[in-house]
């Protein structure tokens, strides 16, 4: 048993109302803590759902049920930066999990802090990413409480977890189903069966927010996104709904960032775009296979970064990629709060001063195609230079010479090495 | 006037027949030059293309002509590391172009040295790219020969250029179409029309390689694509028509990477797979935008990246994906001689050791959707680990020691911070 | 000639009264120019060469001459960072001129936009990186202005200079001095002579702000510096002179950093503190080795680097470093502008957060040891761990649960390669 | 007590013979196993401490006794790559311990797989990095063996242990001495004293490879020391004792190599080189900090990187530096197993082919200071070219115009920012 449970009394447990949070929101309370559930939501329940869990919140006895909206906060603190990354694990998979967890991880713990608890628990298995994420965030946040983890102490069976409710007059059904979910604003990702192996996919059945083939609009929709300083600020076009262009101005905050990226989820969705499979390390050492639907995240990573390109330097593309990828893999690996993270993130919001402007991006047949932008910052903009044409930028002379000091290095690199005779002599 | 033009009498041009560098051609002969063509050819020449070229050299009255048939070359010393990298220019474009024209110049100017000539050649204008690798190549290659460039030191319209060559003989029609290719077996490049703006599409007929929506198969075709060591060396599948599965061996050579190339081209192609849109920095400092077609190379590159998750490190991963962005990159600015270059294909060739294995792609639609992978060296192998499952490679007590240990020092981070009082204690 | 050289009338000129620059006034003026002087003083001239500055200006017939005092603006938006960064080319010289160069540029052309000017000129030859610095500099801050550069348009000899200006009444003394400098509050630059070379020491006599070893005092002495937010804000200490401690606060701007600069200079100077030699690259290619003297730079930066390990995250340890030094490169190579550099003062700057505390630094002959450090952000702090005796932190199995999950990865990776008979498996 | 040990019987122990190690061969020979000693020799212990240790192992009654000298092969595998890395942690440390950890623990694995033991056996406490450099290794090299840790498990003072001992006819003096030492050719580290705060010197009898400032030559001695492929292969100079000139030739293999470092141990420790004191991470999270004596490292670190500042190309100069901290760091951190350490020795050893010449190093008062170098391949050779003398490379006019591109996209850029009137507008 871990130590000190048995001192501690208040304890918050961050609850899903699935049957590993409500067994353990049974069996804590069993070993005497006064047990306080908190179900942060990052856009993956809905009214239904957030009802159901606090109904199982009242079935297991819990002391208080407390319920955060985190949206507008997983936007303005995490998602705003993996856009700004355009971060992709692995060049596909836009990290839907990770920041969500943390923010839950953290917000619990600051409920903790608040009223005064002397506990923190979650009913991560001792298998995954999620404990990681939890432990290093409640002891960041709130390091003299203690941390209990009764899934990942007992390795019970989801069975054994079952009857154990069953026993204390909680009935709720094994999940027979045969895939996992989890859900939010940044999508959803699918665990089982054919993700178990590094090959096969899955039936159209598994998927939740993307139509399958047969459902989708067989027409091509266009959207039009605005950004303003990296940010996703409107949206407009044929399939955007209730789109009436909704400008909402660089200091808009995240609210209306939620509600942009809840609409393209929708209409992205529809056309089945931001599925897909990725493979990747979990933090313990293993590999591991997932299967996701991101609409939103796709669309709009792919249309940030093409914005880019009008207006990035050429060192800061190179450089934005590199520390991009570091932030998503730091960000997976449960390292949120590594100052170093502090650091990237200004690194990043300097970056994005002039990515302002509008992506024009066509949905069909499962697919995202940028088809332009445009930006007041752009380098393409025709009064500046146009590429291929004879510019009027230098002469040819002036080019020439640029191209024979450009070469200087490497030319005078391979005279020494001729004149020396060495291995790298034989470069030509 | 270059200087040192007047004694030259030898000269080796960089020769594809078109209407520049037949323009170069005549033209330096005019001046008293002896002028020797060469055309190095990487896979974007039939069988009559090369006739015509050899016909206009013939008119020209070059005292020599030259095929140099440098497709093999082109895999081994450049596309093979291209594809260890994973290489996509701004995560989508193949570098279609670079690799091509830095072997077409280093093959000139070697067969520059071995007739003894006194200038090496080339007709590109000031404008672009193409002038930085000929003549970094022509000056690392062949440091003691003048570098002659009368397209980028007249700066002559077309109709000029047309108008001269037909004063001396030669009618070379003034292309009138809309858009500019350059092909290869690592794909085409479109430029003109909208390429020059930052938004708008090319219209079907627009395209070479890549079949459009209506002429594509209606039903996907799925392939089989073996690796050995980082290297593509078979292909079967339906739609690898001859293909009969054709395994080549680690060793086999290039000759037959160019052939599974050439012939995925061929069946991707078909399937619209491996069209694209990239915004890019130019060597001289401006954007440019351009549209490809690489129905190969997308194939091979997402087929590629898709088997390396399953066997790299997760350290290997992030470096991989830096170091291959630079490659690309220095690749692209016409630094291939930067001995840089030659440490990173070193350290791209050790981490290609246990990238062997089969990968299934499935064509449809004009994607490109790799479905599994499967690896003898594979960290998914079932008897090694399996995610998310309980694993039995620790316990949950092993586990929760780790993240304890893990978040250790985030957590005296912030206590350190909450102790000082300072910036960071807000970190909750 | 210059295009456009004809017509300009109202040109300004970065001047610092030497061969060169006096001959560009008198050259330009003589083209019909009206020339207009600046000087930038970045602490490398005292008031007796100020006022000579003055009177050459006045003899060359200058329309106007103006001094700017550049030091403040150099420590913040460019010594700060250099700090910050710790920043030394070629883990030895602390860029001594980059910064400096690039503010004098600035600086100057921003008065030329003030005054209305038409023209910028400056006196760098084509055979450095000055001249690079200056034109990009201009080009950015004043790219509407011609830039004017007699000195490397004409390819003068020194006693063709000279004579020129003896022509019209000036009489510069030309120097005979084997060395030649370049002096600011970041330090001094000697060239000529064994910097020519890739051997040979300076002479003694060549050094202007380190002692000789003979002069140097025999016995150590002992500073205290503090840093707040990374920026050094107090000194104090038996050899700080006047050093009564003064306290700066965090933001007491740069005034008070400037004068600690040079108070340390003179301090860390006595004792022989901060010379040595470099061989880098320049921006144009070729290999160049200076000698330097820059006590105050190597002082203050092996101070704020020692105080950063107690603070920093392992993470931000190796990021900052790697960025640390894409800063001075950049710098070093004239990119100051482009906006990754602003992105990664931003990094910089945020890094800093917790890089506060006092540092103890020992001189003794010719070096500088940092002998300790402390801060209220440090991670030694008794109360927070100590290593190697026992950590309360964590238990012995604790560690070995960590250990055993750290090295999964690499021991699953070799069971692979075992299993798979791949080249990899004699790892062992 | 740690599963398994109950069934294991053929122990391999990884011996130094002192109070843990001693400890941990009798306890387990208690514990009912047959146990074999392994003493791995980096370097560390001379003729007399060897025999000690070999009585230690008998009066254990060891079941066998086996030493292994693996100074050739820790030069070979190890030290190389840190030389051609530059490697300094922190940029001051010489990474003295954490390559013949590994070295050692991977003999003592080897030697237990050859002899068909069932368990391995380390003496690290719980609390600092050695005990994860061993688990890694020796779960790579031998995964199938149980992992047995005695001392990390017990957590026993040293006044217990060496009291078991006592009761088991061992008499162990107690260490009284305020210090702990580890030493190897690649230098020592001193742990205990000042080394627990942040502040603080060692006093200088706590110096065991160096000599104290009243004993050091008052003379300067000046070394030549020759590199071939980045490989110390000869020494010579006054101090060189029976230094007649021994050039090795670059093959001449790890034998030699260990016999200059050993020499310029010697050589440069009597003038007290090699000193310095660092503050780092330790792989669990804490900071540590250590006092180090490395002549050799020092002197040949600083050799080489001024050798490598001739040869290799500006680009080279930076990725190396990153991917040479990079291993550095991983190799501190126990990860040497880890493939990305294989494929970044690829990437050095290839940089180092041109990195061969002389260096001439002068050791007086304490520090080792590099006067010249001299390297066939240097592009500091006269016939290519010279810095800042007006260079025959490229005239001012090409110069100009380099300038004119160079800066192109930064002044594109600034316009467009004013263009935008956005923030960078204030550039200026």
């Amino acid at each position: 048993m871990h130590e000190g449970t048995d001192d501690v009394s208040k304890v918050v447990l961050a609850f899903s109302g699935g049957l590993d949070t409500t067994y353990c929101a049974v069996w804590l309370r069993e070993q005497g803590h006064e047990v306080h559930t908190v179900t942060v939501n990052t856009g993956g329940f809905d009214g239904d759902e957030l009802a159901l869990i606090e109904r199982r919140a009242a079935q297991a006895r819990a002391a208080s049920h407390t319920l955060i909206d985190a949206r507008a906060e997983l936007f303005d603190d995490y998602l705003r930066y993996l856009i700004f990354a355009n971060a992709l694990r692995g060049d596909v998979y836009p990290l839907c999990v990770s920041a969500e967890r943390v923010v839950q991880a953290r917000r619990t713990a600051q409920h903790a802090v608040e009223i005064g608890a002397a506990g923190l628990a979650h009913g991560s298995t001792g298998a995954g990413n999620d404990q990681v994420r939890f432990d290093v965030a409640f002891r960041v946040v709130a390091p003299q409480l203690d941390v209990l983890t009764p899934i990942r102490e007992q390795g019970l069976s989801r069975e054994q977890e079952a009857e154990y409710l069953k026993r204390h007059g909680i009935d709720i059904p094994l999940r027979t189903a045969r895939y996992s979910y989890n859900r939010g604003i940044w999508g959803a990702t699918i665990g089982g069966g054919e993700t178990h192996r590094s090959d096969g996919v899955l039936p159209e059945e598994a998927y939740v927010l993307t139509a399958p083939p047969e459902r989708r609009p067989g027409t091509r929709e266009v959207l039009e996104i605005e950004f303003a300083g990296g940010v996703p600020v409107a949206m407009s076009g044929q399939g955007a709904a209730s789109a009436e262009r909704r400008p909402h101005g660089a200091g808009a905050g995240a609210g209306r960032a939620v509600e942009l990226l809840e609409r393209l989820n929708v209409v992205a969705g529809r056309h089945g775009v931001g599925r897909g499979m990725h493979v990747g390390d979990t933090i313990l050492g293993i590999k591991g296979r997932v299967a996701f639907e991101a609409p939103a995240a796709v669309v709009l990573i792919a249309a940030h970064r093409e914005l880019e390109k009008l207006v990035l330097s050429r060192q800061q593309a190179f450089w934005k990629r590199t520390l991009g990828e570091l932030y998503g893999a730091l960000l997976h690996e449960g390292r949120y709060f590594d100052p170093l993270m502090r650091d990237i993130e200004a690194f990043l919001a300097s970056s994005q001063q002039r990515v302002s402007g509008t992506v024009t991006v066509q949905l069909l047949g499962g697919q995202a195609a940028v088809l332009g932008a445009a930006s007041p910052y752009s380098l393409m903009n025709s009064d500046l230079a146009r590429y291929g044409e004879g510019s009027a930028l230098w002469s040819g002379a002036e080019a020439a010479a640029f191209c024979k000091v450009y070469g200087l290095q490497d030319s005078l690199l391979a005279k020494a090495a001729r004149a020396a005779g060495g291995a790298h002599a034989a470069v030509d």
